[in-house]
């Protein structure tokens, strides 16, 4: 490796330094925020349940709500109830929408899913709120867009919120400080691979 | 409610179980898979280590090595180091490059901490290893492609692997099963938000 492709590689990362710097000192407006993680690709509730360790490695409080997966079987939530007992965990009783093909019943279970979610979104001792598969109740219209919205603007000023799911809504976009739109690029089911436990959920 | 939205409901979840169900029929390989996610939007490591709790949720294994953010608080590493002893973690000990600037430590670095990840890609009993932030190994040409992609391709058949960082090459995605692009639709931080401790890092 020569001496001049090890300086200028000082130098650009020097340039690239100040410009990181530059930005972090320019923020400084300092709350909670609320993540919207969407998009059909792979990743979505696994990053709100990845943010929540982060959290409590710090020693913050965070809670959890976890809309449709309710019947379904799942690692990091076993995960949480075992090792994270001091974690609020609450599961909304009914799976996925197209397995119960009952509406009345997702929306009376997903009516009393967000009631925990409401007392979460008061709480301020917690640093972080993940109201996974969020997306799905609003889309399907369980709870109304104006109920939702209110507990989410009213919450703690230092508590943040993560609302996972497929297809977020344009309004809840725009009320969210982040949105990550987490695409497929292929997907290994595509081409005919089994979805894997401990992977995939 | 009206029973006829209700009926609807009900007939157009049968026709998407269906569609689910066929689907599922034919996914049928079964092995151990390689997922890159990659994209400049927030979530990617933190929905490798969310996918590493899942996996130990189910009472898998999983190792990890974290590139790249040796120097940098963490709460995710944090979290596993004092609640999950039992996996394996490694830690390249530099920090991002911008800050070390020095290209010859950055090297050897990256490339002592690829032994560790090479260790772990020959372990059968692992379920899961998680390759954090490697793609800037690959990008700065730390360690050549060559030896990163045969670890990868040699693997246990049962062992899955994710990769994560932005600007993943166009061989790596190649080589993977699944790949997510995660995309920034907004970011707290251009708005003027200060990054937040347990949820930024």
């Amino acid at each position: 490796m020569s001496t001049d492709r090890n300086e200028r590689h000082k130098k650009a990362m020097q340039r690239r330094k100040a410009l990181v710097d530059e930005k972090v000192a320019q923020a400084q407006e300092e709350r909670g925020v609320l993540i919207v993680l969407t998009g059909n690709g792979k990743g979505k509730s696994s990053s709100g349940f990845g943010t929540v360790i982060r959290c409590l490695g710090h020693g913050y409080k965070a809670g959890i709500v976890q809309f449709i997966k309710g019947t379904w079987d799942c690692g990091e939530r076993d995960f949480i109830l075992e090792r994270c007992p001091e974690v609020p965990f609450h599961i909304m009783g009914t799976g996925f929408t197209w397995e119960t093909q009952d509406r009345e019943r997702d929306m009376e279970a997903a009516s009393q899913a967000w009631e925990k979610a409401e007392a979460l979104l008061k709480d301020e001792s917690l640093h972080l709120v993940l109201l996974d598969e969020l997306t799905y109740v609003l889309k399907y219209g369980w709870v109304t867009q104006e109920r939702i919205f209110e507990a989410l603007k009213n919450r703690p000023r230092e508590q943040s919120v993560i609302v996972t799911g497929r297809a977020a809504s344009k309004a809840l976009c725009e009320l969210a400080d982040t949105v990550s739109v987490v695409d497929v690029e292929k997907h290994a089911f595509q081409a005919g691979i089994k979805a894997r436990k401990g992977i995939e959920w």
